[in-house]
């Protein structure tokens, strides 16, 4: 017979878990006999000795197997998904979900709130009125067979062994293990039925992990239990010092990606965006590499089926497709404030993290789980890191439904903001692609 | 404000903790504030990263706040008492107790009960028909005041926080902490109002801490918190690889110590008792050395003060003294086996853990909260490490209310005891004296 806190105590002392005393413990824990204390002195031992791979494929197995997984055999189509490690101004999702479905792949995608200083897909998608994201999952499976895409958020069908502990990790300081946050990641995207996974790795002081070790670790990890799940998986190591493209928000964010479905170049989200595409598409047989996948990305921007795409996901999904099109007619929030450049010289810093908290400032994300969310609020970059600025030009403008939100929000902005006076090197977007 | 979280973080991450970090912590659990998974959390964060000894400090006096403490200054004598970290056939509490207060030294003792393989004061008190430990505190001042010397038992009103600390650990695998050892320990100890303390540090199988850096640290640990708070401190390290004396039990270990009490010298519980006593004497102010004290020990056995003290402790807690007068009519158990040497030798170990899970077979201690003591079981010793034996010679006899329990406790005492041709080194009984 197993006793919870001999369990605990094996991964305090550092000793390796078999199958059994992971399921032990994590069924366990959904049945009331390990309780929340016994739950979370273990995550701290595992914060401090970690989990072998082969721990991390156990338990990642055994929180998928705590609830329902989606059959989607019945599409014949290659089902593709991406998943995002979180970042400021990340909005490639709304991009390259319709994009990629345009090409004959089927995208499963279930995304996420904002948490903490990054923003979620959820959010943004809300911000169109009347867009849906809590589907059962019978919806789900119809709604993937007819567009050929799905944009909603976590079932609570699934992986429900992953929902209690994440709410425990995040109030005993547990978060940030690699083996826990696999384990969370893969559970929910292994049960939504998707047959490949693209991985976008966000590195720097907008990304949640910070640390170019952990995060290479967390690339290997996230590959190798796909494989052993019998996923096909690429991650892609991409930039995330300052915020990706121009726009933070929720209706912002959804802004660009429409600028981007009509054709507009933004450097630095198209060039992410057509390669986390340009992957899929791999991933989906649809093209013989991952470069040619970015030209076909390219290609169906141009010829404008990503953006009819997209307003199929809309009106499917209940959203207010004339909103959507209506999308040159600016929606702007009550207030705003344009932030000058006190000096001539060339934008050096714009501090990923700072403008992601500023962006809760101004009402884009949650402090508490209650927070309601202003979905006109955020910012709205005139600069990019690298640029030429002269004295009281516009590095950027802040949007909120009042104006001291805008002043906490400028006040964290400023720190992150450095103009100097050398053209800073150009930056490397893309860091890495393993597969 | 502070956030349980960020503060949990703070010792996962290694950063000293201030006093008002752990004061909110403490107190907010006792509120409701912090959770038990919280606390739990955090528990095993101190139990990787340690705590250092201002911290572990603080932890103490905030403990020690949370509930009552007992000021014993009207009486007007030096207060002391001892602690010991737990043995097997540990029985000094009971003869040491009424010598001190021979000697016009107060003694407010308070006690614990069986904990593992260790033995408890008071269950062995309790084998005194009547005898009763759950006074409340305005008795425990009166009888100290009245007889000069109190046993009772942990009192719910001194430091409640360490209650609760104290059973979480014991589900979460904290126990092993030396900081929240000493947290535990002293926080009680400081509540019960004495002006010094002897502690006697256990070594060897049969201690809870068994590892000898470990126990040097918990020695510093202890005497330096009891410094801090004022407190006199002096700690001796005794060996504990075998059962103190020739008898384990509740009401044996009585016995064995109305021996003693009535002039029988019992070689190691003698010497460790008379060097306890001694120490306590010293820092009573009744002995210029720790060696005097020991002679006056010795002494006060003799002239038969130390029992008189005793009898009159049982009197005024209400034990029935007529049994204890006549302890030379052996109180026997239903059943009991003898062990018998299964060669000639000289017996080389009798492991004191073995003894000790062995005498909790019998029926001397608890597997679980609610199991009932056997009073008169138990195991009396024929031999001692390094005595001479012969084939089929008794090494000791067992004693229980079944044969079963004989059958599992003989199972476990032949796995402790070791008989080999060359007689073996004497061992050292008192490894140092710290101060």
């Amino acid at each position: 017979m197993m006793i919870p806190v001999e369990i605990i105590k094996l991964k305090r002392d550092n000793k390796t878990l078999t199958k059994e005393h992971l399921s032990f413990f994590i069924n366990g824990y959904l049945s009331g006999e390990v309780t929340d204390y016994q739950m979370s002195a273990f995550l701290m031992a595992v914060y401090f000795n970690g989990m072998t791979e082969e721990e991390t494929f156990d338990l990642t197995e055994i929180m998928l197997n705590s609830g329902k997984t989606v059959d989607l055999s019945y599409i014949n189509k290659i089902k593709v998904d991406k998943h995002s490690t979180g970042g400021v101004g990340d909005k490639t999702s709304l991009i390259l979900a319709p994009l990629v479905a345009s090409c004959g792949i089927a995208v499963p995608m279930i995304s996420g709130r904002a948490l903490g200083h990054t923003g979620g897909t959820l959010d943004k998608l809300e911000s169109i009125p009347g867009f849906r994201v809590d589907y059962s999952i019978r919806d789900y499976k119809k709604i993937i067979e007819k567009v050929g895409v799905v944009m909603i958020g976590q079932n609570s069908d699934f992986a429900p062994a992953d929902k209690r502990i994440y709410a425990l990790r995040d109030v005993t300081g547990t978060v940030d293990n690699l083996s826990l946050i696999t384990a969370s990641i893969m559970s929910k995207k292994l049960a939504e039925g998707t047959d490949a996974i693209v991985f976008d790795i966000k590195m720097g002081s907008g990304a949640n992990l910070q640390n170019l070790k952990e995060s290479e670790k967390l690339t290997k990890y996230l590959i190798s239990v796909s494989k052993k799940f019998g996923k096909k998986a690429i991650a892609i190591l991409t930039d995330m010092r300052e915020p990706l493209g121009y726009k933070i928000g929720n209706w912002l964010e959804v802004e660009e990606c429409l600028e981007v479905l009509n054709g507009k170049i933004v450097k630095d989200l198209s060039k992410v965006n057509n390669l986390l595409s340009g992957a899929m598409i791999y991933l989906g047989g649809k093209a013989k590499s991952i470069e040619e996948g970015e030209k076909i990305a390219e290609q169906k921007i141009k010829d404008g089926s990503a953006y009819k795409k997209f307003l199929e996901i809309v009106e499917e999904q209940e959203g207010d497709v004339s909103y959507i099109k209506d999308w040159k007619n600016y929606k702007q929030d009550k207030y705003s404030k344009k932030i000058l450049s006190e000096k001539s010289g060339y934008v050096r810093e714009m501090n990923a993290y700072k403008f992601g908290l500023a962006s809760i400032e101004l009402g884009c994300g949650r402090k508490k789980i209650t927070d309601k969310i202003d979905y006109l609020a955020g910012i709205i970059l005139n600069k990019k890191c690298g640029d030429e600025i002269k004295k009281g030009e516009m590095i950027c403008e802040l949007w909120a439904g009042d104006m001291e939100k805008i002043g906490r929000a400028e006040k964290i902005i400023t720190e992150g903001l450095v103009v100097s006076d050398k053209k800073p090197k150009e930056r490397k977007l893309i860091l890495d692609i393993i597969d």
